[in-house]
């Protein structure tokens, strides 16, 4: 419990704008993207990193949790203080782009600044930062960082973690290290910026992101393709993708989520597929563009496809896009509760986790459409329950996902492509690690944080 | 020390043919690539995973020490029983690749498979393993993972850990450990392949290896600049770089490479001048070639190029390769003794860092002849002590070193880019990190290994 003494530590320290403790801030700061609701016992706003080595330096001694936030746009519960503590909210001073550098292609941030708004500060010098998670434009890089997001754009260009070169941080005892260079080999020491990428927030509270940038390529465009059946769709990506060629995206959506989407939107897209693949292609050479989607065009064909149509132009692009980007959204008309899941396989286990998927849903008799990056092999899963207020109902759904988990672990697969494991996944852990490994993750856990006060009560540990 | 029932222990767990203990065999086993030579208490020759966990776990339990050891082809000391111990030697046994999964472009192996033994097999499918360490024909996949190395083609391909999706392990305790998955994403538990990559052999005895693959180009050229300069050469590499053009590599020598290697292969480089820059541009399209040299050729004109030479054939271009990947061998004509460092800065201080070492070499009265692979800023620099038994001289090539790692340091530079840090830079460590971050490590390797069993007396830990 906070007592007076640590409120008016704070208060010293952050100012009365910096230091929260009335209910209306715990209130605000209680949420995320996921159901779940944690009252914190307090909200500090840090101005710099001298301000957080305090904080944790102050909470190690009096063993108080401490949850590091970015937007609180996650999926898995990592931005909520689940077992009480206070919120160390990132997103209102420590927002700024430090340093985009041309001659070394390298980006440096701190951790409270927009995934979007760098992708657009960078693009106005004609680089491209790549990790496009589906929350880019409120999602913060620090967030993107600790979860490991990924994106549309994963199957060419990877997922956060490729372009983490160097990280600052503060350990939970208040002291401040660094990890990597603003080079593109550095093997000096352990990779500790390795593991703090998907740390979901519980070693270090990341201060500074050097991130790698890329020349933005000057051509792409953007196809899809029409199939018969979800089976027949699985079955062209993962031949597609070993078939020589290197689409940007490969994302799926499946009969529910296109007529979704049509019903909400009405983009055009074909309401009698069983599933489409959208496909972008990216490059600096035009011909490449032709090449790559002649491949892309045979693979589908050969894999029953009826239809490729390629967008026409920049208007027709953005409205595929536009349908895909909120397909999330568009399916909820199917129940009043989305028990949405990412579990990822490889990508050649795509038919058989669609169609085991398929199988869980008409055994349980609730709908889950399917959609997502499966040029990856993820797969956002989402179990409908139609009364959110139907205890027994919510209950089943609940189950309905663990066989998804089973399924998928079963498959080679993991817990999660990219919304990390936080409190919504931690009770599956087990399906996925053995005993020795689940110690491995505490002894690091506590080579870290031996207090145990950095957003502990998460991922099962 | 090794008693005769540790003898016996072993023998009857491998086998008379898979323990030795005889002095021919420590002798065998007491080198590496560097000057050191520490002659271990035994080898051992694990046929398995099984047979290294019972092996660590015996030594956990009698506190032995163990050394991994692949080729043994490492510059830092990595695979050397540096304070006694035994070696585990996985070249003989556990050198198989298990798998080349062409549905997901993923390769499995063991860790005793040699690098180029890879790249041949993947190839032979159409798909492409790009790291390619000067040791691809010798190194082991294990010994690259331990060490994250890298090679001629990071500039655009990446390094090691760019290519490592999972790992199977073994802890000090013999408890067998997975990590990773056959995924491009997987974001359950930590990071611990990750931390795997480049942890030299400290933290667990890797076992299996899953790798990344890629389809492979089908179009590939090879080019060269010649410069005036080392300096103008320098700023060509970063202002190439970021001038939206991807090569494969670019490579650099200086002047007194570019002698040394003439003088013995005579392979028609340009005598007269400062430096040449190397480079390959691939694309499946062949257009994309063209578009991309001649990037590169105007870069290099505006920074000063006096020539660019485009390989004419596969031969020519096979003769400037062998030039460079034989030019370590070429400069020992300049002493008796090489002190060569692997030093690595971000793009845009490679001039700076030339013009240092420049100095450096005048004030310390040495031939420092400088090449390596300056599209990813690392830099092979090369004390040359005239005499190896004159111990002023050595030692004051030592100095000259240090002063060379400082210098790289001042310039946000690693110690190493690629050949880590083992017993030669452990003396080093204090330059390149803080006390925290020092502490940190070694609670990270407790966390692994908490009896210091595994390849201890390392890294300065």
């Amino acid at each position: 419990m906070i007592t007076n003494d640590d409120i008016k530590f704070f208060k010293n320290l952050l100012g009365d704008e910096g230091a929260y403790f009335d209910a209306a801030h715990l209130n605000a700061y209680c949420y995320d993207a996921t159901k779940a609701r944690c009252l914190p016992d307090g909200v500090l706003f840090p101005k710099d990193e001298s301000d957080i080595s305090k904080i944790l330096s102050y909470c190690n001694q009096k063993r108080i949790k401490v949850v590091p936030r970015g937007a609180g746009s996650g999926f898995t519960g990592g931005a909520l203080a689940a077992g009480g503590g206070l919120i160390l909210a990132l997103e209102r001073h420590m927002n700024k782009i430090l340093e985009i550098d041309t001659k070394n292609l390298v980006a440096v941030v701190q951790p409270g600044v927009i995934n979007m708004q760098l992708q657009r500060a960078v693009a106005e010098v004609g680089l491209f930062y790549p990790p496009d998670p589906a929350s880019q434009e409120y999602s913060t890089l620090g967030g993107n960082v600790a979860e490991n997001a990924g994106g549309m754009r994963a199957a060419k260009y990877g997922i956060t973690k490729d372009y983490v070169m160097a990280l600052r941080a503060v350990l939970p005892n208040g002291e401040i290290i660094r990890a990597g260079k603003r080079t593109i080999k550095d093997v000096a020491g352990f990779n500790i910026a390795g593991i703090l990428v998907a740390s979901e927030g519980a070693l270090a509270v990341i201060t500074e992101i050097t991130l790698k940038l890329i020349p933005k390529p000057k051509f792409r465009r953007t196809a899809y393709g029409v199939f018969p059946s979800v089976n027949a769709a699985m079955n062209a990506v993962y031949k597609t993708l070993a078939s020589g060629v290197t689409p940007v995206a490969m994302e799926f959506l499946d009969a529910l989520c296109i007529n979704a989407v049509e019903d909400k939107f009405n983009k055009g897209l074909p309401r009698d597929a069983g599933a489409i693949l959208i496909t972008d292609v990216d490059a600096n050479v035009e011909n490449v563009l032709d090449y790559e989607l002649n491949i892309i065009r045979e693979c589908f064909n050969q894999n029953g496809a009826s239809e490729f149509l390629i967008a026409k132009d920049e208007a027709q692009a953005a409205d595929i896009w536009f349908a895909r980007r909120n397909c999330s959204q568009a399916i909820t008309c199917y129940g009043s509760l989305k028990l949405n899941e990412d579990v990822t396989v490889p990508r050649s286990a795509l038919p058989h986790l669609l169609s085991g998927i398929d199988k869980i849903s008409k055994e349980f008799g609730f709908k889950v459409p399917c959609f997502g990056h499966t040029g990856d092999g993820n797969v956002h899963v989402n179990v409908m329950v139609p009364d959110k207020n139907d205890k027994a109902q919510v209950e089943k759904g609940h189950e309905a996902i663990t066989e998804i988990f089973k399924l998928a672990i079963s498959l080679g697969g993991t817990l999660s492509g990219e919304h990390g494991i936080g409190i919504s996944k931690a009770a599956f852990m087990p399906l996925a690690f053995s005993k020795a490994e689940m110690q491995l993750f505490r002894r690091i856990k506590s080579a870290f944080d031996p207090n145990g006060i950095l957003n502990p009560d998460k991922m099962g540990l």
